[in-house]
């Protein structure tokens, strides 16, 4: 099994990308520097599209960097592309072979902007459209859901905003993620990977939601995704103010609800929605740092103690990733290739 | 009823809008040229971020601007706002008075950018937090599911685009909305809006998913959101290239899905989605002007024909908004308070 394998790599992965491509994050810097732009747009889709999300929380709390979202059917099926000549244009693909991100990409570039693509393909047609290429460094990703590129995507985005601010106390954080992804599979995580243990309890879970926010708005998208990837099971994500917007009707007595809730300056409002999801009688699974919030919880999925919070998405992903494989397994799903689903998906 | 009675209500509503804010549009649209922003940043919650996502096609296409959806919580949990300082930053609400969208547009005014409150309260928090206001004229709002408050804010948007694009075709296709609207009640929703008609088929459904593309992405995620609000049930929403990158894998025979796909640029990418969803067993509904997509759909939802796709949003909802009531009654539920929700959402 090929998932399983590609989990259990992360941490290496992740070692290898801060080792060989520091200076070209540095490189990148420099130029962003130079260009100053106004802001940061991201063309991404899927599961890189999650990793969008967390550059939009680590640009903006950072390097202090509005990030947009593109929106690439205005580039390739209404053939409008707004004006994007003050921005930093990031692409970010794990094949680097989505047509309509790359036609951003190309759209940006002629009218000026700074482009950047974040792919695990140099040769790649998105890695040779944008000026800049910083690669993975994830090696062959051949299950279908994205695992160790994910978390590579994230660490590029780290990696690359705390040498663009510069200070000391976000590089040498970055330096010890390969060490905090290695405790949350050797202290956290049972072994082997693809026993069940208390996943067996969800094997008839139809419905779900996950929840999170600030930077874990999303590791919320990404858990959601993968549980829908491999065990074909309908859920929502959401940050944790909208679904007080509405969604919260959906909440009965017995509904799973993973919450994504480290330590940090989200966690008084995460505390809160928990108390509100308990007394309505949800059934909830903690992926924390923090043992306030796990108080009422049934499943509990530790992160490493005294990380910092930006930092949390990677470990906390991670334990969703197994959760998914574990479940589909339960279900005796084909875990490398779901139903449906092709690796590279060309959106026009 | 409230709500039956603000659906209705509709066509005066934003005909209303249209008739008295032109020149309100007019005003904030010479400052928007003066400013020349970089960008856009539309600060939204719920049903009203909805109303943002809309604004981001249309910005996008016809102002070539592109927009991006704030992260409020940058500005309150982590204090570290993003900088603002070359955008038109957008406050939307129905209410004026989350917290939390009002200091965004606080810490934008304070910035330098320029900044516009679109809400139903002149009084309110966050009209008077912005430099502009352009008020929805909806009239009081009742019913805690928001209907009229939203098309109103889709139109609003719209008059504003149409204004600053200052092109005639615009500012025409737009003084014709009301009429497709109230087309829309007469000619394709049977009557009276709270008898069940075909409804009553889905009195058990258990999951769904709403997928649209380009400007008609808000609307598969504002029905999503009604339905979810009002008939306490989950469901996803999607782009129909997202759709493809995952999701597509839930979909199993019988599995109903909204698909709103009106003529225009969307067209193929959604046909040939329909096809894949027919081929899968889906159950399909379809909010629809152009024959050729009905030809697997178990119910239809016209719209008027030949209107422009970039107004088709607002009755595409519509269609929308009146399903989640019949459902709601037909399930027996509470139209105008569902459970564990409140009108005004005051995040922070």
């Amino acid at each position: 099994m090929y998932l399983e394998q590609e989990i259990a790599e992360q941490p290496v992965a992740l070692q290898r990308l801060l080792s060989e491509e520091s200076g070209t994050a540095q490189r990148i810097a420099a130029a962003i520097r130079d260009f100053d732009p106004a802001f940061v747009c991201i063309a991404a889709r899927g599961t890189s599209d999650n990793a969008a999300r967390y550059a939009q929380y680590l640009f903006g709390a950072q390097a202090r960097l509005p990030v947009a979202l593109a929106t690439p059917s205005l580039h390739t099926l209404y053939q409008t592309p707004p004006n994007l000549s003050r921005a930093l244009v990031i692409g970010i693909s794990q094949s680097g072979r989505g047509e309509d991100i790359r036609q951003v990409l190309q759209d940006a570039r002629e009218q000026g902007a700074l482009t950047l693509a974040i792919t695990n393909d140099p040769d790649s047609p998105i890695a040779q459209t944008a000026a800049h290429h910083l690669p993975l460094q994830a090696g062959p990703e051949v299950s279908v859901a994205a695992t160790k590129t994910y978390t590579a995507q994230l660490t590029a985005v780290a990696l690359l905003v705390s040498v663009l601010v510069g200070r000391d106390e976000l590089r040498e954080a970055l330096a010890r993620l390969p060490g905090y992804v290695s405790q949350t599979f050797t202290e956290h995580i049972s072994t082997p990977l693809s026993e069940p243990g208390w996943v067996e309890r969800y094997r008839y879970m139809d419905a779900f939601a996950t929840i999170g926010r600030g930077y874990n708005y999303a590791t919320a998208f990404e858990i959601n995704l993968k549980i829908k990837e491999l065990c074909y099971i309908t859920g929502d994500a959401y940050s944790e103010a909208d679904f007080r917007h509405g969604p919260i009707a959906v909440i009965d007595r017995g509904f799973p609800v993973f919450v994504i809730a480290p330590a940090g300056k989200t966690l008084p409002a995460m505390l809160d929605l928990l108390e509100q999801l308990h007394q309505k009688g949800a059934e909830l699974l903690v992926i924390s740092n923090e043992e306030a919030t796990f108080a009422h919880a049934r499943q509990i999925m530790r992160l490493p103690a005294e990380m910092p919070e930006w930092l949390t998405p990677i470990p906390a992903v991670i334990h969703g990733q197994v959760f998914a494989m574990r479940l589909a397994l339960v279900k005796g799903h084909e875990i490398d290739r779901p139903r449906g689903l092709s690796k590279v998906t060309v959106t026009r």
